[in-house]
C-alpha cells in the first residue's frame, strides 16, 4: 500500500507542476504578484493579513484556502478586496492542501487584470502545503512562537521551501518557555539565512515589516515584467 | 487530476481499515489498549504525555510518529518506558500522518505483550490523521487556546472523530483574546458532548483526569477482555 501510494503522488506532483505553470502565465499576463501564505493551524496568517491588506497601497486580492467553511474569506471581505473561498472537501475528510489545480479551479472567479498582488492563504499544515507549487512567486511561512522551538527540525521541508518566514505572536515570548535563539538556531540549520521577521499579529509590533516586504515584491514584480 | 485522486485515495483508506482490523486483533491477543493521540503541531502532545506516563502506574509504551527525526521519541524515552520511532519520510516531502500499515511495520519492534497502554502519538496536523483508522481503542486530541475559537469549524472532521478532546495552554488564557465559551460552542456544534478536559501541561493543570481518563480506558479494556 505505501509503495503504490507513493508512486501515485509522484505523478501527482508531476500534474501539479505542469498546471502551476499555465497558473504562472496567467500571473504573468495580468501583472500579478502571488504570495503562497502556509503555516500550522492557528499560527496567524488570516490576522497578518487583516493587518496589511487594508489601507496597502497596492491592489490586492485573497484565495481563501480552507477544508470547510468561509471563516476566514469573511473576515477579509469586510477589508474591501476580492476574496474567493476554495474549499478542498468535495470528497472523503477534505484535502490538508491547496495544490496547483485547485487554485486554477479559482483563477476565473477573481478579476486578476483589476488587481496586483494574489496572497492564496493556504490550508493550515506543516507538511504538504510545502510540496505543491502553485504558480506563485514567493512563498511565506507563519511560525508562532506557542508551536515551540523544534519545528523546523520536524518539518523541514516547509521552512527550507519558503522565502520569508514570520515568526508571529512575540507578544506572548514574556508567558512561554521559548528560547527564540534556538529556533532561530533550528531554523537556520534546516534553511540557512532564510529572511525572518518577528512580528505580533495582534500588538501589530513588526508588521510595517511585512507589509514593506509585500510591497517591495509586487514592486520587482513590476520591474521584472516591465519591457527593457 | 482531482477526481481521480479522490477515487485513489479512498481506495487506500479501504485497504487501510483491512490493515486497522489486523492491528486491532494483534492488540486483543496482547490484551493492549491503545490511544491514538493527534493535534496540530505545537499543541502539547509530547508535553501532555510526559505529564502522564512516568508512574502511571501501568506499564505503557509509545509509537512516535513523526516527518523526521526523533526529538519526542528521545524525550519520552527519558521516562523509561518503551518508545519506538516512525518516521514517515520515505519518498517526497514526508506523509502527513500515520496510517494503519505504517504502525503495523512498527508493531515488531514493541513488545506488546510487556505493556498494558500504547499511545500512538501522530503526526502534527488536524486534517489527514483523522482519516486514517490505525485500531486503536480511543482517539484524543489536543486543541491549544492558542490556536483561536474557530478550530472545530474549519477541521470539523478531526474534532468528531474524537473520543476526548484536551483544550490545552490554559495558563495563556490571561494573555490571550481567546473565548474558550466560544470555542465550547463551536465544539458542541460539530461533536456535541464530546468530553473535554481543560488542561495545562505547563503548569500540570488538569493532567490528573487526564491521567485518569488514560487509566480507566486501560482497566475498561481489561474487563472486556476478561472471560465472562
Amino acid at each position: 500500500v505505501h509503495r503504490t501510494k507513493v508512486r501515485v503522488v509522484e505523478g501527482v506532483l508531476d500534474a501539479n507542476d505542469t498546471i502551476a505553470q499555465a497558473n504562472r502565465a496567467d500571473f504573468d499576463r495580468a501583472g500579478v504578484c502571488v504570495v503562497n501564505l502556509m503555516s500550522a493551524p492557528g499560527a496567524g496568517k488570516t490576522t497578518l493579513l487583516e493587518r496589511v491588506l487594508g489601507g496597502l497601497g497596492v491592489r490586492a486580492g485573497v484565495l481563501e484556502g480552507d477544508v470547510q467553511g468561509s471563516l476566514d474569506a469573511d473576515r477579509l471581505a469586510a477589508l474591501h478586496v476580492p476574496v474567493i473561498q476554495l474549499n478542498t472537501d468535495p470528497g472523503f475528510g477534505g484535502e490538508c492542501h491547496l495544490d496547483a489545480n485547485m487554485v486554477r479551479s479559482a483563477l476565473g472567479a477573481m478579476p486578476l487584470a483589476d488587481i496586483d498582488l494574489l496572497v492564496v492563504e493556504n490550508v493550515g499544515n506543516l507538511v504538504c502545503p510545502a510540496e505543491f507549487r502553485i504558480g506563485e512567486d514567493a512563498r511565506v511561512m507563519v511560525s508562532s512562537v506557542t508551536e515551540g522551538e523544534d519545528k523546523p527540525l520536524k518539518y523541514p521541508l516547509m521552512f527550507r521551501q519558503c522565502d520569508l518566514v514570520l515568526v508571529n505572536k512575540i507578544d506572548l515570548l514574556a508567558h512561554l518557555d521559548y528560547d527564540l535563539d534556538l529556533f532561530l538556531h533550528h531554523l537556520d540549520a534546516v534553511h540557512p539565512g532564510v529572511p525572518r521577521m518577528l512580528v505580533s499579529a495582534r500588538t501589530g509590533e513588526g508588521v510595517g515589516a511585512w507589509r514593506d516586504w509585500l510591497l517591495e515584491r509586487v514592486a520587482e514584480r513590476a520591474r521584472t515584467a516591465a519591457p527593457a
